[in-house]
């Protein structure tokens, strides 16, 4: 393992560890009706790569901040929305998956019901999380920035779901670059940047220089992610992905492999993440932790 | 038709006017793909009682304020929670509704898929335009006050779908009246009393003694609500009510009326209604909207 490998390999680990902490910390302030518990457990707590949260991290890891706790839950708060797509995703009228993590889904270990209410309560669990006091030890954060959180994660939450709209749309037609790109800025972009940008509106004020070079990062590597993804699809056997492998072609979704050949699409998410590491060139040393979580998405093999 | 009656007609008749445009302006300023956007509009479009809205509304009403456009952004993210939550429960995985307020309901329209995603825009569309500047003709509102109706309304929300949780695990089984408040004071009760807190807390101090007060009277009128939807689900017909009568008795559900039987849910419910009356008597005259509605809500038969 390389130097920077294994530096990314312990920024993820670290912040795979503190987010599992702080979900269960979260989850367990929540009074949830059984069945309704069981589910939002299983849909939260069976891990994944927590990269919404790493970054979330990473960007306050920028500068020295007093505000922990609010960082803390903007992490939380992204990744259950996160949570509630991946459960509304897999359900029967939608993916209809039944594999996830390399587990079962959330409908077929607690019925489609209950697993569209676990869905849609881990939703608003988010704003709970966001406007509470959790983790917080003492100085209370200024009401302003939480508005702001909110607005970002709200914003990007309905981007989600219109990229959801857009991705069926496409399913079984042939469409160009420009459309596929809109499809993952909206689908999966929207959120990746939400969790850097939740972060940002935390330790920055609204005119810093540091806030467009974040949102342009943020950008970059929400469009490498799926273009990473897509490929892992083609590439990747089910064991390794957790999930079922050739889905896409499967359901003739539009893919960058598919649309650019798997050379030309390997070469654009290189591309991709080159812009994102120009981006953090603007913050030298102190975008390390950042630095570190680019690498680990463009090496991943799930 | 009585003067109170004819009063309340007007005051339920204006806030149905001021949501429907309010509702109509905050849809057209989102930019959403076909077919979610269809989906949407006849989500929310298609009318209804506008309870929560109009609750809202004339909670404001009760003092001169200054911050119409956060009550009207109240007021309209209220009633998106409430249209996500309608969308959501005559899925076939729930309640499998083929009809509401006399239309097909939104699956039945749009197939499953959009449906669900709809409820899924909805519901953080609501706090997209909380944290809006819809509706703002100059002074800004102070962020404290939307982050409290944030709280508010995400509360309130998870609430809805526990108490939704609670509701289908009693299907079938006897439960007793403590069991029965519970699910109620959950599924309808909290968003209810959302929309009047959320109204509150934008007009009083968080130490005014008006709020216990609206507090209190959101809590019985939020069951007496409920009360009466059980007891008109087994004297109206399907015409009137716009949705299927007889139902909940069909899925063998615990009501009021099975429970206590007829008369004394009806006197239950009037009970209830003096309750809430009787927080209001701490506001006099001024509490002459929300006077009218609560008569409105008793004497309704749909």
């Amino acid at each position: 393992m390389s130097i920077i490998a294994s530096i990314s390999a312990d920024v993820l680990k670290s912040a795979q560890q503190q987010i599992q902490q702080d979900l269960t910390q979260a989850l367990d302030a929540f009074a949830l009706p059984e069945p309704l518990k069981g589910a939002v457990y299983h849909a939260v707590m069976l891990g994944g790569k927590r990269v919404r949260p790493a970054l979330c991290y990473a960007t306050a890891a920028l500068q020295p901040h007093r505000h922990v706790a609010a960082v803390r839950r903007a992490a939380v708060a992204v990744e259950l929305i996160h949570c509630y797509s991946l459960a509304h995703d897999d359900l029967p009228c939608m993916d209809n998956d039944s594999l996830r993590r390399g587990q079962p889904t959330c409908h077929v270990a607690f019925g489609e019901d209950t697993a569209l209410l676990a869905g849609d309560v881990l939703q608003s669990m988010a704003y709970e999380v966001l406007g509470s006091r959790l983790f917080d030890t003492g100085v209370a954060i200024e009401s302003g920035i939480v508005l702001k959180q909110m607005q970002i994660l709200a914003t990007a939450s309905s981007k989600m779901v219109c990229g959801q709209v857009l991705d069926l749309q496409a399913e079984g037609k042939k469409v160009n670059q420009e459309a596929l790109e809109n499809i993952h800025r909206n689908k999966t972009g929207a959120l990746i940047q939400a969790a850097i940008m939740m972060a940002a509106v935390t330790i920055f004020k609204g005119t810093d220089p540091a806030i467009p070079q974040l949102r342009q990062f943020g950008q970059s590597i929400g469009l490498a992610f799926q273009v990473q993804d897509d490929i892992l699809d083609v590439t990747a056997e089910t064991e390794v992905l957790g999930k079922t492998a050739g889905k896409d072609l499967e359901v003739e979704k539009s893919t960058y492999p598919a649309l650019l050949g798997l050379d030309a699409a390997q070469a654009y998410a290189q591309q991709l993440h080159d812009q994102a590491l120009q981006a953090l060139s603007y913050f030298g040393e102190d975008a390390q932790q950042l630095h570190a979580i680019t690498q680990f998405l463009l090496a991943r093999q799930h």
